[in-house]
């Protein structure tokens, strides 16, 4: 859904509507503009202030100097996908870039029947219609939970009793050796910079995937493909692996 | 490389180029023309008869009346791939039609370290740059066999000592489930269609990848990751299970 007229994107943005990202003409600075910006800040909606045509090319030129997005998706919040006991999983996606890979990714979590997914905001690709063809519809039955700073969420879960893994080449150990026997928060990060400072803060435990040294690194939504159906092997077969 | 000429064309034919597929414009049936058919009929590789303003389209306006694309790749052939011992692991790729699957399993099987890559080329995605791009490069490093009929390259694999494991939702075992302990060959079907009868044939073991009801199917290519990751496993952790 487009939406290109003030109070339609200043109600949109305070009923916490999944809006994707904002563009306002550059040259507009009355109270109603600066409200809208003031609310993306605080919802960690990015915004781009550009010249009217530009903004004209996207919202077409029946428009009030705003553009923004509604993606398709509904969002949870973290508490609705929080859960009791051993066998829980959330995926923290901190800046896949990509929408292909965004969505092959959502896709392969849905089909692994983790709890859901929270989504770094900042650095991702917007859930358009890209990320949906691409995640072949399971964007629409995932439970996603955007946030403006992950580690709000990644303190919360380890209060709640979630290790949090992240992928390292360097530090990490082999994915297969690490026990997926305890709550578990992956964090998967950008497709080129890997995991960042923050996330290295609260990670309790670094894993890697071996591969082959004729290439660089694997995809980030194979890597993730094969970490996620490794844990639900090691449930599976956790009566066979431990006699 | 683009070839717009009858004799480059015919030459790269007899040369064994990795052409990707050949446009011919319908109104020319000349001796030569008919040679260039038949060469492409003899190898598998899939020709268009065009009108020849879609032609120029293609080529531009100085061609001869046909155009052609040569792979970036060196093809291999399937000897060239074949090795002794029980640590042998070839991908057979029946119909994968989209180039981004294609290219992310080329990358994946690059990453496994696999031996090669048989390709069926009749219904396959031509190895073109969005595959090249999709694999991250990856496809200049595999050793891609082109296939013409993989039931031939099936039935030499098989005298060979190779298991043929194919994937199918319905009759198949969980993937961790089976041993990757022979020379194996795992054939990946076409994203909608999946394994076709002749690969049924030769199979000697189907595997599935238990997941989530919620959604239909895995990727083909997440499928391809999960389980040659599986396979890799097993042989470093061998010892450890074994025990």
């Amino acid at each position: 859904m487009k939406i290109t007229s003030i109070n339609s994107l200043h109600e949109a943005l305070i009923s916490d509507l999944p809006v994707n990202k904002v563009f306002i003409n550059e040259r507009r600075r009355d109270t109603r503009i600066k409200k809208i910006t003031d609310l993306c800040k605080e919802k960690g909606i990015p915004f781009m202030l550009i010249p009217q045509i530009a903004l004209n090319k996207r919202a077409g030129n029946d428009n009030q100097g705003v553009f923004a997005e509604i993606s398709p998706v509904r969002f949870f919040s973290l508490d609705e996908i929080l859960k009791e006991g051993n066998d829980r999983f959330i995926l923290i996606l901190d800046s896949v870039t990509d929408p292909g890979n965004l969505g092959a990714i959502i896709r392969t979590g849905v089909a692994a029947g983790i709890d859901g997914i929270i989504l770094s905001r900042r650095n991702s690709a917007p859930l358009n219609e890209t990320v949906l063809k691409a995640s072949a519809g399971a964007l629409l039955k995932a439970k996603i939970v955007p946030s403006k700073n992950i580690s709000i969420e990644m303190r919360i879960l380890k209060e709640k009793g979630y290790w949090i893994i992240s992928t390292d080449v360097k530090s990490g150990i082999p994915y297969h050796e690490y026990a997926f026997d305890m709550p578990t928060a992956l964090v998967i990060g950008s497709e080129g910079k890997g995991i960042s400072t923050i996330v290295k803060k609260y990670t309790d435990q670094f894993i890697t995937i071996p591969h082959s040294d004729k290439i660089e690194s694997l995809n980030v939504s194979a890597a993730t493909a094969v970490i996620l159906f490794e844990a639900i092997r090691q449930k599976t077969t956790q009566g066979l692996d431990k006699s």
